[in-house]
């Protein structure tokens, strides 16, 4: 995997210059946080008062907007829930671009459509600043113990100096190529993660099903053709393995609906490139009916327990 | 895994007992070689004459039919195409249950319907005979190199006596339980390798057509959660790996006619059982779609191919 | 259609002989009475003695097995769950061709695998027998009022005797081809009924998202090139049609379990004769998948609401 | 159908003043003289001079850009291929909208996702002017004969105004409510269609596998509940109809560029409406799949080529 290690850039500095960081939310909050540890000022903003307070507590300066910040700040991360969230700190009317100086570091951690990485990448080119897709793997408790992997996305000249921040909050950081393929290499990881998951817990239940025991056949399969990282790693049926959320009654892990949604990024990038994904899609529309019937919190290993048998019911006589 | 190591059985003596064959395909004439390699006497039968002389070349006593073999052989391997011929081998009318003797250990290495062994495993029951399942994973070369994999099913107290034999033949045998959970386990395997085969190939193809180059993406699933055996070890993208069909114009290895059975094996028993499997559903009709159109020989990695733009072609106007 | 109408048989005499009746059901038991009604003397049996007691109370003698049957009668019509059940009644050790008559008509009216009709066929031939097949479309109510559609297989030359009795017990009377068209048809036909119907199901729940009127939308489709028989005859959507399980909570109609058990009799079919049925394999998926979350025993159009939002639920941040 | 058909609007006089038409190609060409044919003035503009001097052969007058059409016509009508063009035609440097009169009626007949229409609505409406989305049904045939369908969405006040116009282009014209809701029908319809045609094509494929007689089954499943606007009107399998693509090697009619098209829209609104649609969403990857392997430019029907096999190839044997 190529990285560009020694590269230099005015930015980063040995005196550590302040960092913007706008959206605070459950990921955010502990990533900005991080930041601070490792000796950086931190301003930021966020919607919510409460979010902007606690960092404030935590030795942060808290200015009004996206715009305010892109004044003060030369180097910039944002991570937020959604594509219309970016644009609108990006290029809204009190957004970053709008006080955005020459030469400032845009890094966007929020996990979007590629399509809109590659719009902001040009609104900012042209205020002559530098925008990169630094999209994240791992959830709350990884952004907490700065153990985040940052797929990233843009100009190769400027990856040394994203890399500087990311490594404060993440212990991989993995250059992908242009603008954008952050955001690619995420999206394609976990639609294969979706399939795998769930081809998973088919194969578990036609396994047990068939009369085989659960634990005997993740190891048959684990030494064959069949391992994946669900039925080596994160194995759904509940008493395989220990500390994964199969065996907490689907708590915590990955929710159903996060992965819906970035299921929905990769069917909109797959049919905007006119790419057929069957498995993707059909895994897609599985997460989507789960969604509508009452796993959406639920970790998305709990696909095994959706495709279950319920009860037994009597046929009825008919057509 | 559960294996029984030490238990012992009349019928495994110190002195080489002859051992029948029947089905010298091209699974079943390496398997026997193998037998004959180490030093058990083999008395075979096959449809084709030709197979026939070729093991005969080699040693083996050449006789009519499954009955004469059951006739003089008490340990029996059989290696056929398909659940149709498994029953006609042993229950037809020169089958070998027509002339087995009491206690006679029956292994059938084919790769059948579960149900269709558990039928067979009643009817040699019924004669006092002892029926096995122990289909294989690996193909001709490995046969060849005795390096298959065996996946039993069966009574736990003549695993011993089969294990004596299938170590002739292969590197692994792994007791999977009762009769018929040899195949099952097979078929699993093969469903969740064709989920995650066709997975690869979409996230591969979706990835290159975002911007990402192929090796790395490779190496960052790998990384990742979306790891598994396909994108790791048999990666169906040309370039990407070394010493796998994909470069090597998708000859050789596993075809797609062969994976396109297992996943109708696989449907039969989920259909047979009620247990959902849409994706392993979904890749058997992909794989079935392949074969009518012209991918039936090509590894089944070359579904990659299969999904990719032949070419560009201009839209036209209409409704 | 192709209907052989002024044939005769000299099994179709003016004065009426006996029928034999096997199968006493929630379907068979009307079927009986209305070839009784007709002035049918009818000889039956069944597993479930009540179920003989009240057809003998109607008038039908009732017999101890379908070998006893097949001695009295040389037209015998039966009607069972499921392939096994046709096996064991036809050729099983108390079975109809234990004792089959030269020159008896048999008339399977069960929905079973035309590869079993075919087996069935070719067993009753060598007992000089001729078989049909001749499944029905309609449930219970079509029965009791002989109002069913039959769809019939079997030599030409032998429709006009079958013609003769299922006109009796039914409206309408096809003759498909061959022995195991009748089943082909039947199964052909809800196949395309159950992929008509969760497509009607997703596009009415889909239009109504994106703010257009149920019933205007239904209006839309019937008059374009979405119709289908679920849009305009057995619209899923509760308060689009009158009369329709959609407006009973889905109550009566055509259970989810039996439209499962036929959607495996065609993927079994499918997969036997490597047809690919993408969307028929996905169909059966779906309708496995109600079957294991409590939609069993609805109609088949309960689609609609497995396929509708449950509750709104949070998003949860993570991965 | 609600229809709204005596309010008059102050634009729809005796005296015919001009109409713009914007989007001159198969489509939008005949319509526009349609419009002129109906003595309607037509002022148009397209990016293709030739479109245009087509047109001003015909009697209507081109100007250079959509802002200058709007200066000079108070209805306009546009056609264009994708969401991005509308988006430039309306709001871009030289759209409409910057030279468009306060009360102008904007009828945009493209197909596009929904969520485009309303944005384009909401801009109009700043600027004071209405726009409706019209979509049509049937192709390039249909609009040289006037006999389109056109969905229409937007205020009800202005639905008589716009169908003044539409009339003269259209054989029916139905009002589907607000804005948006024209597309949402027209991408409804269209789903089901394919589900259907594919649902067709897998069913005449798999009956005639069964030993059943193309021409009967199609009478069978349309006298049934398997029938369908494609197995009654537009029969996939050659021989059965006459007068559709099937029997013209699958020349003409909608291609399944088209298609896929229409079942992408499908899906993105699906998508970001999350709701679930299966089939729909399988339906769309099929016709990606044909797209890639060579049918992009035949009528959709062609998926029952597709899934036909092509040839017989014999088994290898393998794992």
């Amino acid at each position: 995997i190529r990285r560009t290690p020694f590269k230099m850039c005015s930015r980063s500095m040995a005196s550590k210059t302040p960092v913007g960081f706008i959206g605070l939310g459950n990921m955010g909050s502990p990533m900005a946080k991080n930041l601070l540890r490792h000796g950086y000022p931190v301003i930021a903003t966020d919607v919510f008062p409460e979010s902007c307070k606690e960092l404030q507590d935590e030795g942060a300066q808290i200015l009004d907007s996206p715009a305010e910040v892109a004044d003060k700040a030369d180097r910039i991360i944002t991570m937020l829930p959604s594509s219309p969230n970016v644009i609108e700190v990006y290029t809204g009317p009190n957004g970053i671009l709008k006080k955005v100086k020459k030469g400032t570091l845009l890094i966007d951690s929020s996990t979007i459509d590629p399509s809109v990485s590659k719009e902001m990448a040009l609104a900012a080119e042209k205020m002559g600043a530098v925008f990169m897709d630094a999209p994240v793997s791992g959830g709350v408790g990884a952004a907490s113990l700065a153990k985040l992997t940052f797929m990233v996305g843009g100009v190769e000249e400027e990856y040394t100096a994203a890399q500087e921040l990311l490594t404060c909050m993440g212990a991989n950081v993995v250059y992908c190529g242009q603008v954008g393929t952050g955001q690619a290499a995420k999206i394609c990881n976990n639609m294969l993660l979706a399939i795998g998951m769930i081809g998973t817990a088919e194969t578990m239940n036609l396994g047990i099903r068939l009369g085989l025991d659960p634990k005997l056949l993740a190891q048959i399969l684990n030494m064959s053709s069949g391992r994946c990282w669900s039925s080596d790693s994160y194995n759904p049926v509940p008493g395989v393995m220990e500390g994964v959320p199969s065996g907490n009654n689907y708590q915590g892990g990955f929710g159903t609906t996060l992965m819906a949604k970035d299921l929905g990024l990769a069917q909109h990038t797959a049919t905007n490139t006119k790419t057929p994904v069957p498995l993707g899609s059909l895994a897609h529309q599985i997460y989507r009916v789960m969604c509508a019937r009452g796993y959406a919190n639920k970790d998305f290993s709990s696909v095994f327990q959706f495709l279950r048998e319920q009860e037994e019911e009597p046929e009825k006589k008919g057509d």
